[in-house]
């Protein structure tokens, strides 16, 4: 059970943290700056077990977790374990992952586990404990979560994230096709996906740093949802975790379209494109390298 | 990894499943009608173990839950073990829940993980075999589910379901304070709370079950927001499992004012006030039957 002190003082749940140098956002810039813009996923799925002859169970993801934290270390600013493929294979899978984390922090690479986590109350301060706190067994510089329940069901999880110089990553506009159906809800000016960016515009600017712990996931091949709905991520302050960017995704002109002036805090989540060039020694640090490359000049 | 065949035919998506009489809607509505419309949730957590004098770990929460399981079995329908409290315990707490999971099943009381996963293809698909497959290693009869992503992102999740005979509760409409601003986006007639009930609604309207596999989390305590977002329960066709009946919650009006003519589906989620009668043997039994007389008082 975590012994990290509660995030929030005697005078209130709003009580002031002060902003930290080593804050989330500000390690993950310095890491986009350093190795370049791109977090790799890790999602060791059945065909892709398969391809790296690897065992399908909780041995072939341990495995290929852990070739790519020794690959992509130093080459790419993050990786982004996905919990699922890990889950699926019951309590060996989650032990699977919590090697894989570890390893991660060892080598020196940030990590956003992606566990899409949405609760309210104690609930979901038990997902923060799990992988955000000092002493979490299942440690992540970040996670993802989600805000079906209202983004301020979020807030005591932001806390416990500014304490510990860690943070969150919240589903803000997909591009999944069954997503407009819920995000665009409201339409311009007043969005679902609007309420998520503003609540994260307001929870970073209260950190006082920059960028703040509050990241978003935006589809970088959302087209121009952005602008039919009136939202502005410039003002949101937080980094921008972007599926969809190169290759048969977003180029530069859909990545202007998307972002504006907000393109150096974007992030490019690749998966497919590096883990796929495995197994061979040395091919996912070089395809994770290629994907900088592709990034940097889509974002230049 | 799941043998499960996959749940869509050669001939589409949205290819035809039978409906099947054993299906999870059915069988906890019988469940219901036979031990009374409680789901009594495993809540394991520090407050909760430390006044049942049992350790703050996983070994503690794998007694709790395997006590609840006996002495709840045949006097609620159902046990909600709320997973957050078991994977803060990191691969040890997952390994508690899949025992607590596993001795639900052999005592035969349906059970319900809350998770409250949502996301999209094949990771979606991950989850579901996690929890909903024959051969899943955390079998559940349902999961809670979250729609951020689209409703329709969780299809593949239902389709899956219906072969199984298992089941899911999608977050509607949530009584908590942070839930409004985003739930009631879009407002009468519109909102995203009443586009997840029409999802629900037409999906278990295509099963062919009576009530259908897909049922809702809807607060009992959200007072107008059913009438002011103009949303029916009565159309959803599944089984709503409901927070805050009774003692300090909803009565009877306030009951008749959110579920209507549906009441009859009303599925009442209890936690603190059965597992807060702990640690004494019979003692969680005894609150969990007058949780049912209460909840049927109020339902009636």
């Amino acid at each position: 059970m975590s012994t990290t002190p509660a995030p929030t003082s005697a005078t209130g749940a709003g009580a002031p943290v002060a902003p930290r140098a080593d804050g989330f956002g500000v390690r993950l810039a310095a890491a986009m700056a350093d190795a370049g813009p791109v977090c790799v996923g890790i999602d060791p799925h059945a065909a892709l077990l398969t391809q790296w002859g690897l065992p399908v169970d909780a041995s072939g993801a341990r495995e290929m977790g852990l070739r790519v934290v020794e690959e992509v270390a130093g080459s790419a600013a993050a990786l982004k374990p996905q919990s699922a493929f890990f889950e699926v294979f019951g309590p060996e899978g989650v032990a699977a992952l919590q090697e894989v984390l570890l390893a991660a922090r060892s080598a020196g690479i940030l990590t956003v586990l992606d566990v899409k986590r949405g609760d309210i109350g104690t609930t979901m301060g038990a997902y923060a404990r799990t992988h955000l706190a000092e002493d979490s067994p299942m440690p992540a510089d970040a996670i993802t979560v989600s805000s079906y329940l209202g983004p301020d069901s979020l807030n005591p999880t932001v806390e416990l994230a500014r304490l510990t110089g860690r943070g969150v990553f919240a589903l803000a506009l997909t591009s999944n096709p069954e997503g407009e159906r819920l995000q665009h809800i409201g339409g311009a000016g007043g969005s679902v996906a609007g309420a998520v960016v503003d609540w994260a515009g307001v929870t970073n600017a209260a950190t006082g740093e920059t960028p703040g712990p509050v990241g978003l996931v935006v589809g970088a091949t959302i087209g121009s949802a952005v602008r039919d709905l009136g939202v502005d991520l410039s003002d949101a302050g937080g980094i921008m975790l972007a599926p969809g960017i190169g290759a048969q995704g977003a180029g530069a002109a859909e990545l202007r379209d998307v972002f504006g002036d907000a393109r150096d805090r974007v992030l490019a989540s690749a998966s497919r494109s590096v883990l796929g060039a495995g197994p061979e020694r040395g091919a996912v640090r070089a395809a994770a390298r290629a994907t900088v490359d592709e990034v940097r000049a889509a974002l230049a």
